[in-house]
């Protein structure tokens, strides 16, 4: 069944983070949302722009760096002159979320939906679902995120502290609080009581809602804001002044202990492909190989894990449990779905070595 | 201390075998004898060529497949036209060592040995004071054989049984028997008698004593090898009637069990380079990663085994203890050093595939 769309809404999506656990796959010229990692013929940010065009149509806006507006613009084509906006350089993400919603806010959206480029969902429709139920709560003007149901303790992402059903949307609950990641232990705590939900930054808000909350915080940073999508040509002045932070701790946060803060329960199968463990659980079965790519270019024997042959050579493994091992025409990563994190360590120390040509 | 030359000897120097199981350095195209496995700046072949050259001058034969015979004389270029034996097929150890042998009967040689061109030796001065001994038993008619000094009980090698010390000769043993590989138990019992040696395949012996021991086995073997030194025209069409059957089987265990072979204990630390366990053995610490070529090309955390990078890319490995990479321009492998012997049915399952251009 397909969703239906929603009048008025637009969907933000903001497209940057290198990946570095995702080296060398994915660089900083080139970073995850750019490629295909499900093996679904897509990439991620192209699986998100068709998560969300039944539901938004044409209204969606893009924000990412400079370096990637092209290579944006070349999977999303369809998308006109002001539905990539760039920004100069990366200020964290109440900037480029702020920065999207002032745009909105001139160009009179009724209400926003920010999403991340570089995450994958398995039931669109239920997402569009719990999308629709988000928008209903905040046209009645609170700041709605999508609280993701978790699978497992995981000490990775921060928590969303559910309250109660709010008044007329019986889908939709109020916010305790933002908790920040936690240790295992504690997230096993969380899921214990069933009231907690893990915070995949989707949040669902008019944008003068989301500009006011801002300037509650910080007027000077929501003027500036204003300022640029009055007159876009001071994007580049103005933009460097904007402070570094995430949009959790500059609005959600403050704004859930004021009370103006509700959430969505989704269970639409969610991942952030953090890592290669992260990828290898989302594609494949834990006895076996997953070959994301050729197949006719891995040999494998006696072995479970994830291959990416990405070089077009051909790549043998004998005997190895949970592994990772990923081919690229000038670097190769050999690795444990249980070591994967550690690799940002290897793009950290080729950075150190200077050579940026890898990185 | 260099070796002293031993009048009248001469090397034969046996170049065959694909060493599948060092895949995919070893290819059948490119076998191992002709790579540097241990990062010496020489390939296997140039460092026999260097251990024997003090103790044989230029009296060195090569006997290798007509694939290989350009290579082996860009290795080995000082060698003269008839320094080079190419065989028109591979027809196992006794027809290779046999022709040699009929060569440098028909040129007068008084003791020929045969030494493997893809063998590891750590002390080339204890190696030739053994061939010395061997030498002299030689040339009072015995067939002798170096026997390597067991470091463990492996499975992966035949056995010689000594017996008494030789008359004469007190470095010198005769051989009770030659064992076929072992299980480990009984390997282990072999060890603890202290009468057992690894059988590497080095025999030293007057070349007619060779052809006379297997004329008496197999007369018209002897005959069509004696034909060919006599007429090397006729190699093509009397090479094919050869049997295809090792020294060993042919004439070193009848002759054992007549009482005609003695040994020559060694303990210069050898190795053949099997596969790559043996290799990461060869070479490394057990707690670390070792980089067989350029260390600029691997980025390694918290693992131990052996990485060689050799496609110029760079090679990332996390956190895997006991590992194996081979990164070459087509081909890349992963693996184990205890699953090392497994790499051949990566070979063989390319075989099937018809991917030749990769064994």
């Amino acid at each position: 069944m397909p969703a239906d769309e929603i009048p008025g809404f637009w969907a933000v999506v903001p497209a940057g983070g290198a990946g570095t656990r995702l080296w060398p796959l994915s660089r900083s010229g080139s970073p995850k949302f750019l490629h295909d990692l499900t093996g679904s013929g897509r990439s991620l940010l192209e699986q998100t722009r068709d998560r969300l065009a039944p539901i938004v149509g044409d209204r969606l806006v893009v924000v990412t760096g400079t370096a990637h507006r092209d290579a944006v613009r070349r999977q999303l084509h369809e998308l006109p002159e002001d539905g990539v906006i760039a920004e100069p350089s990366a200020r964290d993400s109440m900037a480029a979320i702020g920065l999207a919603a002032a745009f909105l806010e001139q160009r009179g959206a009724e209400v926003m939906g920010s999403f991340a480029a570089d995450h994958v969902i398995a039931d669109d429709a239920v997402f569009a679902s719990a999308v629709a139920d988000a928008v209903a709560a905040a046209r009645d003007g609170w700041l709605v995120t999508i609280g993701i149901e978790p699978t497992f303790a995981s000490s990775a992402f921060g928590y969303i502290h559910q309250g109660d059903t709010l008044d007329g949307h019986p889908g939709v609950r109020t916010v305790v609080e933002f908790v920040e990641k936690p240790s295992v232990p504690v997230a096993e705590e969380y899921l214990a009581t069933g009231s907690y939900r893990w915070n995949a930054g989707m949040f669902v808000v008019r944008p003068s809602v989301l500009l006011d909350l801002l300037a509650e915080q910080d007027p000077e940073f929501a003027a500036n804001l204003r300022a640029i999508a009055a007159e876009p040509d001071r994007l580049p002045e103005l933009w460097e002044k904007l402070p570094r932070i995430a949009i959790d701790h500059a609005i959600a946060e403050p704004a859930a202990a004021a009370g103006k803060v509700a959430t969505v329960p989704g269970a639409f199968g969610w991942d952030d492909v953090g890592d290669f463990d992260s990828l290898a659980g989302l594609l494949g079965e834990q006895e076996d190989v997953t070959v994301l790519g050729d197949d006719a270019l891995a040999q494998v024997i006696g072995s479970s894990g994830i291959v990416v042959p990405g070089s077009g050579r051909m790549v043998a493994v004998v005997g190895l449990d949970d592994v990772v091992v990923v081919d690229t025409p000038d670097a190769l990563l050999v690795t444990t779905r249980a070591r994967a994190q550690e690799v940002k360590n290897i793009v950290s120390a080729l950075k150190d070595q200077g050579r940026t040509d890898l990185t």
